[in-house]
C-alpha cells in the first residue's frame, strides 16, 4: 500500500506562510470518514460507541469533530476529564479509564457522572472512601493473564501488563458492587497496542462475552456493555496491510451472535476506546529540512526534533516519510532525517532511502495523528510545535499554539529570578 | 556500594506537609562538595572550566549554584542560552554546544558573546550568513568515527553518532574560520553517554590532544582549549563503581603532559561540559505509594509517573529505590513498581525486591538529579511536578512550582473553547 499525503505542497506551502514548520496538521475529512467507517461496522450492535482516547490526540477540536461524529471520550486524567467536559461529553458520554487513580480524579469523574472504569480489586475501597455512593453503572476491567494463553503470537502477555483484575477478582468486584446498589455492569480489558490483525476485536471479544455470560449467570449483575479498549493498529509501513474495520466488526459480530445471543444477553452494547485508529492516519508532523551533513553518514537536519515526536526515539517506531513535491522523484539517498536534540536517538528515519533532498524542502511525517504531539516534551529546553486543522473545504485552522519562551519558564513563576528571564523572552 | 539518601524520612514528611508528592529534590551540600571536587581534580590545568549541561537540569537555581562553585553553562538551544544569561552567565562562562542548530539561536548565542561549538562543517556557512562576522574565539566539535578504533567496549561507535565533523573537515574548517579572523580555537569531542570507567576521559584526551597536536602543526591555529564533553557515568545501581574523578583528572594530567606539554601546548584550557556527574546523585524523585494490587504480579502504584521520570520507560534504565524508614527493613517482597500512565512501560522497577511497602510510605527514587524532571513530557494529561532543593543548612526551597492544569491548557489560549477550559481549573 501506497503512502500519501492527504494535502498538497502547495496547501503546505500556503499554511507555512501564517505557520512556520515544525508542526502537526490534522485531516478533519479523513478523521470524519474513518469514524463513520467504525460507526457503520459496529452499526449492527444499536448500543455501540467508540470512545475516543484523548492521550492519543488532546485536542478540544479534535474532540469535538469525533463528537460531532457520535464519539464519546475515553479519559485516564484529570485534565482529560477537564477537557471532556469543556466540549460538554459529559454524562456516559465519557469513560474514565484510568488506572493507579489519584482519589480527586475519581470525584471530578463521577461529579460530571462519567461512566468510571476500575482497574483493581482495591479500587472499589478506594472509590467508597473518596466519592461516598456509587453510580448506578459501573465497569471492571480485566486482565485476563491468568487464563488467556499466548498462542498465536499476536497478543502481548497480559500476565506482564499492570492493568485490570483477575476473574476470581472481577466476580468479586461484581457482588460487591451489586450489593452497593449498581444496577449496570461493565466489562473492560485491553490486551495489546497497535495490533496488526483483523483477529484481534473477535478473539478478545469472544472472550469477554463468554466472561460476561459466566458473570452474569453466577453473580446474577446486568451487564449492559463490553468495552473493547483499543488496540486495533494502523499501517505505518508502506507494506503493512491496513486493518479493515467492516471485517472486524463483522468479526466481534459472529461472536456476539455465538455467544451473547443465545445466554438471552442480545442487549448488550459494545464500547470501543480505540486512540492510534481513530486519529494516527490522519496526522502529519510538517517539518522543514534546514542542515545536511555529511560526515561518515549522510544527514538531514529537520526543525522538528523528538519533543514533536517521540516515537521514533523511544519505541525505534517506523514513521513514513514523504518530500513534498518530490512524491515520485527516485529513491537515490539514503539519510538519517534527524532532529537537533543532543541525544542520538533523536532520529525520525536511520538509512532511509528518500529523493535527494535540498535544504528549504518541506518533509511530511506521516501518521502522527496519535501519541504524536501529545507524547511531546521539552528535553534540551526545545518548544512543543502549533497543531493545524485541514478542514474539509481546504481551508486550515491553528487549533493549538506553538509554545513560547515564556511558557517553558511558568513553572519558575514563584522564584525571584522569573522577572530576568522574562525579560529575555 | 550502598546507596543511600541525602536526606531523611522526617525532613521528607516536613517537606511534604508544604509540598505534595511527587516531587524532584536537590542536594545542595551534594552538588557543592562533587564540584570542587571536579575542579580539584583539574587544578593541574589553570585554564580548567566545567560548563555545566543545563540541558540535564534545566532549573536556573541549581544552575547559580553551580555558577557560585565556578562553573559554566553548557546550553544546546534557545530557552537555555536565556536561562544562562538570566542567571548572568554570559561571555566565555557558557558554550553553546548544539546539532542542527536554528539560525536565530546562533544570532542569539553571539549577542551574549558565548562560545560557538559548531557541530558540522556546513555550520560555517550558516554562522556567516545569519551573524556576519566570526568572534576572535571559534570551537569544532570533532567525529572520531571515520579514525577511531571501538576495540575495548568502552565506546558507543562514534561512525553511527549524528555529531561532529571528520578530522578532514575539521582542518578545513579550522583554515576557513583562521581566513575569517578567527585567533582562538577549541575543539570539542563527545564519545559516549555515562561511561563507567575511569580511562574514558583519559583515552579521549589523549585523542583529541594529539589532534590538537596536528592542527595546530598544520593549520597554525592557536588552540586554546580542549573540550572533553560530557560522559562521565554514576553509579545507577548498588553495585556499581562509582568513577573517580581525582583519578580521571589524574589521568588527563598525564595525556596532557605526554602529548601537549612536548608540543609547547602547556597552555591549553581544559573544558568538560558534564551533566549526569554533576547533578545526577544529588536528585531524587520522591514519591507516595497509593494503591497496592496484586494480580499475576505485585503493583505499588505510585503517585509519580514516566511523565515525572521517563528513563525506566525510555531506556529501560535502573534507578535505585528506598522505602523511607525501612532502610534496613529485609528485603522481603518482590514489587514491580508503577505509575499511573496507560503505558505498560510506565514502572520504576520491575520485579524489585524491597521491603513489604505500606500505603502511605514515601519512595525515594533515586538519582533524578540529571534527566529526571528534565526529560518530563505531559502524556496522558499528567502535570509535571514541583523541584525541591534542600539546603546544606537543612532548610528547603521550593525552585519549580509544579504544572497545574492551566499551564496543561496555556498553549489552547487562542481557541474559542479556552475560557470554558478555564472555568474547570
Amino acid at each position: 500500500m501506497m503512502k500519501t499525503p492527504f494535502t498538497t505542497k502547495e496547501k503546505l506551502e500556503e499554511i507555512i506562510r501564517e505557520i512556520p514548520t515544525p508542526f502537526h496538521i490534522y485531516d478533519e475529512k479523513g478523521i470524519r470518514e474513518n469514524a463513520r467507517l467504525v460507526k457503520q461496522a459496529f452499526s449492527w450492535n444499536p448500543g455501540f460507541r467508540e470512545y475516543f482516547a484523548v492521550k492519543a490526540e488532546p485536542n478540544p477540536v479534535i474532540l469535538k469533530i469525533l463528537q460531532e461524529e457520535g464519539c464519546g471520550c475515553d479519559c485516564s486524567s484529570l485534565t482529560e476529564l477537564m477537557m471532556a467536559k469543556a466540549i460538554g461529553s459529559s454524562g456516559d458520554m465519557t469513560m474514565f479509564s484510568s488506572n493507579d487513580t489519584p482519589d480527586e480524579e475519581y470525584i471530578y469523574a463521577n461529579d460530571m457522572n462519567a461512566i468510571i472504569n476500575l482497574d483493581d480489586f482495591t479500587m472499589i475501597d478506594s472509590f467508597a472512601r473518596t466519592v461516598g455512593t456509587f453510580p448506578k453503572t459501573m465497569c471492571c476491567r480485566y486482565n485476563p493473564g491468568g487464563v488467556f494463553k499466548v498462542s498465536n503470537g499476536i497478543m502481548d502477555t497480559p500476565g506482564d501488563a499492570k492493568y485490570g483484575m483477575t476473574a476470581d477478582q472481577l466476580f468479586k468486584a461484581f457482588r460487591i458492587l451489586k450489593s452497593n446498589g449498581v444496577e449496570n455492569f461493565g466489562i473492560h480489558s485491553f490486551l495489546v497496542s497497535n495490533a496488526v490483525t483483523n483477529d484481534y476485536y473477535p478473539m478478545l471479544a469472544k472472550l469477554l462475552f463468554q466472561l460476561a455470560v459466566e458473570v452474569e449467570k453466577d453473580t446474577g449483575c446486568h451487564i449492559t456493555f463490553i468495552n473493547l479498549s483499543g488496540g486495533i493498529g494502523i499501517p505505518y509501513k508502506p507494506g503493512d496491510r491496513p486493518n479493515d474495520i467492516l471485517e472486524i466488526g463483522e468479526g466481534v459480530r459472529k461472536a456476539y451472535e455465538e455467544v451473547l445471543v443465545p445466554a438471552g444477553m442480545g442487549d448488550v452494547a459494545i464500547y470501543t476506546e480505540m486512540g492510534r485508529f481513530m486519529t494516527g492516519p490522519y496526522g502529519a508532523l510538517v517539518t522543514t529540512a534546514i542542515h545536511e551533513k555529511n560526515i561518515m553518514k549522510n544527514y538531514i537536519g529537520v526543525d522538528a526534533c523528538a519533543c514533536n515526536l517521540m516515537r521514533p526515539a523511544m519505541y525505534g517506531a517506523y514513521h513514513h516519510i514523504t518530500v513534498m513535491g518530490k512524491e515520485n522523484a527516485p529513491l537515490t539517498n539514503i539519510y538519517d532525517v534527524t532532529g537537533s536534540l543532543c541525544e542520538n536517538n533523536d532520529k525520525f528515519a536511520i538509512d532511509r532511502m528518500l529523493p535527494k533532498i535540498e535544504m528549504g524542502d518541506i518533509l511530511y511525517i506521516h501518521d502522527t495523528g496519535a501519541h504524536g504531539f501529545a507524547m511531546g516534551y521539552n528535553y534540551n529546553g526545545k518548544l512543543r510545535s502549533a497543531e493545524v486543522l485541514l478542514h474539509e473545504d481546504g481551508s486550515f485552522e491553528k487549533i493549538r499554539r506553538a509554545e513560547t519562551p515564556s511558557d517553558y519558564f511558568a513553572t519558575f513563576s514563584e522564584l525571584p529570578v522569573y522577572r530576568t528571564l522574562m525579560s529575555e523572552v
